[in-house]
């Protein structure tokens, strides 16, 4: 299955230029084709083509179903940007392709990178659910200061913190994280956390953790945190039936 | 702490051009520092510097450490390399950063891509060693054909064949994988196994497996497998005390 996006597609039912000459000049489709549309918002609609044009395909929506995530809980990860754009790119795609709610981008105080252009980000995040069969678009929001994130969070939220200091007591992941909780994941830029930003995280209900024994680069790390957290929540109905 | 790479430091006591180049050059290193080299063979010597040319360092080995992998059995992950290299490249680097014992480059019915220069990815997985401080380097085999390395595996191994085919009988990963198992991951190309494939694999001893609901690029179901091992190792003495 190809899955295109489109906003609104009962009332527009128009795919975008960029779409539209995808599924024209790439795909070859043509009036009378069925294709699949999601809205980003849990809905993919079955439809069929009425023009097709590489500038704008128009489409009637002939049924829809909502598509539920896989996974049960909210899942939310906050990123200090990288230095290399790249790997942040790269973590965009494979975090949608496997699951998250929401990407919230961390100005840390040993960030190296203080900006970042979402607008990038969010067209990764956009072609990774396509990709991945998705129906859901998660958020990559702005750049974020730490102290307002934290703060931010749930109380009730599952709240692990990558911290990577030897010096400092922290738990295993795989010790502490728990099957069908909302969680955030917190990661550090590659010049880790400082202890003030720890310190105001405990005090925000986050604890310090270790993911694995390895040293991870910021990207690794936080692929491993929410891969950790989707297998913890497969196997859960094992470990605690 | 920098780890560098060396071969047989205790007889040569040199660093390569490359790594000399590094040390002298990027992280200014000078006579009488102390550094810290891995042969990939599983050791980590403790050195001071006794020369340093960008061209060539020399040192004496202080003391060794046998630095073990923190995973308790040895992991292969079989995969038919990507269309585009590059993902190929971050696959490697990701996949020896959480943790390989091998990665075998298949060639298979449905490659794109039937070559692929081993050298390139070999000095990936070595820079990712480094990085991530481990001190077994993986080895980056040749491209083999299918059907030799699927026979070659052995008997006693716990095998799970990434299968995509909804119309196949597949159990999930999570449901089907134990801790402390030698385990080979096999990992298709992006058109998938052929079913004459998934015939023979099976008949070797391969289980088609589902790694999770979402449909995943070739590169991301690799890790995404890999990881799911570790992270049931990690978990294996909660669940099986």
């Amino acid at each position: 299955m190809i899955q295109f996006f489109a906003e609104s597609p009962e009332e527009r039912r128009m795919l975008s230029a960029e779409e539209s000459a995808h599924a024209v000049r790439v795909l070859r489709k043509s009036v009378g084709d069925i294709i699949h549309v999601t809205d980003g918002l849990g809905w993919r609609y079955r439809c069929v083509l009425t023009s097709a044009s590489p500038k704008g395909c128009a489409f009637e929506v002939l049924d829809k179903e909502h598509v539920a995530n896989e996974w049960p809980c909210r899942i939310t990860l906050g990123v200090a940007p990288t230095k290399h754009s790249d790997r942040m790119e790269w973590l965009v795609e494979k975090a949608v392709e496997i699951g998250v709610d929401r990407i919230v981008l961390l100005r840390c105080a040993h960030s190296e990178r203080k900006e970042m252009k979402v607008e990038r980000l969010r067209k990764v995040a956009l072609s990774a659910m396509k990709q991945s069969l998705h129906c859901y678009l998660p958020e990559v929001t702005e750049i974020t200061p730490f102290a307002q994130f934290i703060v931010a969070c749930g109380v009730e939220e599952q709240k692990l913190m990558g911290y990577c200091d030897d010096d400092c007591e922290r738990r295993l992941l795989t010790d502490i994280c728990l099957p069908a909780r909302d969680t955030v994941i917190l990661i550090g830029p590659e010049g880790d956390f400082s202890p003030e930003e720890v310190t105001a995280a405990r005090e925000s209900g986050f604890e310090p953790t270790a993911f694995c024994e390895a040293r991870l680069r910021t990207e690794t790390a936080a692929l491993f945190g929410l891969q950790a957290v989707h297998i913890i929540n497969m196997l859960g109905h094992r470990r605690y039936e």
